[in-house]
């Protein structure tokens, strides 16, 4: 069985969208892009598209390559002060001359729909929903729920600990009362962990490398992290045969970035309604 | 064995102490204390009967029981902005008007020798030791380190989630390239994993719930929570049995709270160097 990250995020713009139909007045998510990078662009682009899909309205604010630090801090902080703003990101990666970890840290985390800021991510730690989490893992928790995938007391192993996908996504799933295990590449007989697990969560960067022989027949794969040789793109896992064992995976690449897409425009709701 | 926390602390004692007799000013830790609690100041005295021992000064600023969140917001502002002052606690807990989260995200994280601010806190999730790191957690590093207890690559099985033990140690373990699993109360078939663990820390509050038969003759034990029950004080772990077994288990209890005071001064010492 294909877990289609794709139709779970769509299933989550139509929510947005018949939520923000009711509202009398329209959210929106402001936008600070720096002109280094082509991808961020192809990003930003595909923001905007959602942003309209669902009724939130999309300003840019662009600035040169060469733009210093100091000057992207004043924006950052006009943008916390305006009382008329209740949400907006930070397109990065920005140019190595600035110092991301001061702009993420600048924003007002009331404010940081992307959910970057240490408070925010720092929340979803401690399980405090008050906060706009990381969109991410957040929408990894999505296919989850839409799927109907039960974590509470299940066997989750997670191979990978990045910053950004191991770590937050296995504090999550804690939270969920998941019993969790997060490998690494130090792990010495993964297999014994692989084998045993209900859901298995791959963020390696290791193409292939889950094999149905590593696996339970009934354990349920999510495939997070992709790997591009010779213009492939390949997944940790070896998604056919595990397709043909009948186990549940995701298809890689695209439900990560759309289901992240989906919760930054959920976090740009909740940013709205909070001043709203 | 028993691995005995006290004999560690004094060892991390020991140490600063020889740091800061070469050092041509005194580092000095400050202190809010709010009168509401008579176990705060029994903590508070046994920090200042370390400070004094391995040569931090230390200076009271006490408030009575009633004080409100704007006279204390207002002191944290000084010492925050106070440049004199390198680094200080408010300890813990305060009185129930007051709001401990409001107080803890404002003390300025480079003074925030606790390691309570969410910045902290976020800093040791991912591996940036620039950081002030929360006492407790990384108190039971410093005990690993003392005994030479490998962790990379070891099977690590923490049986609690708590925000203050169970999810901090999780993450210093992870980053130090341990697999680590973290269980609770919802786990199935716990011995599945107590009994397959190199290193168990339990952080539950169930008394003597780890017994022989839950775990491998050569698992190490680190019993971090207590129970007290008609005036006794239990851990979760049979240690009397344990010990018998030939198993390494640290004696409940004391040795966190003993190792949580040392990281407390190293912090201090930590804090003073950044501005001295």
């Amino acid at each position: 069985m294909i877990l289609d990250g794709k139709i779970v995020a769509q299933s989550v713009y139509e929510e947005i969208k018949a939520e923000i139909s009711t509202l009398s007045k329209k959210p929106k998510l402001w936008v600070i892009l720096v002109w280094n990078n082509p991808s961020s662009l192809r990003y930003i682009k595909q923001k905007q598209k959602w942003a309209e899909y669902v009724g939130i309205e999309f300003e840019l604010f662009a600035f040169e390559e060469n733009v210093s630090e100091k000057v992207l801090l004043e924006k950052v902080h006009l943008l916390n002060t305006d009382t008329n703003i209740s949400g907006y990101i930070v397109q990065l990666p920005l140019p190595k001359h600035i110092n991301e970890k001061n702009i993420i840290r600048s924003i007002a985390p009331e404010k940081d729909v992307d959910g970057f800021h240490p408070e925010n991510q720092w929340k979803i730690v401690i399980w405090d929903t008050s906060g706009l989490a990381p969109c991410t893992p957040a929408g990894m928790m999505e296919l989850l729920k839409y799927y109907n995938i039960e974590v509470s007391g299940k066997n989750i192993v997670i191979i990978g600990r990045s910053n950004i996908v191991g770590k937050p996504i296995a504090n999550l799933l804690i939270n969920a009362s998941a019993t969790v295990t997060i490998c690494n590449s130090k792990t010495q007989n993964i297999e014994f962990y692989t084998k045993n697990a209900d859901i298995i969560i791959t963020a390696m960067g290791k193409p292939h490398f889950l094999t149905v022989e590593k696996i339970h027949p009934k354990s349920i794969i999510l495939d997070v992290w992709f790997t591009v040789i010779d213009e492939k793109i390949y997944g940790d896992s070896d998604f056919e045969n595990i397709v043909k064992n009948g186990n549940a995976i995701t298809p890689v690449p695209g439900w990560v970035w759309a289901l992240t897409v989906s919760c930054l425009m959920k976090n740009t709701l909740k940013a709205f309604k909070r001043i709203n």
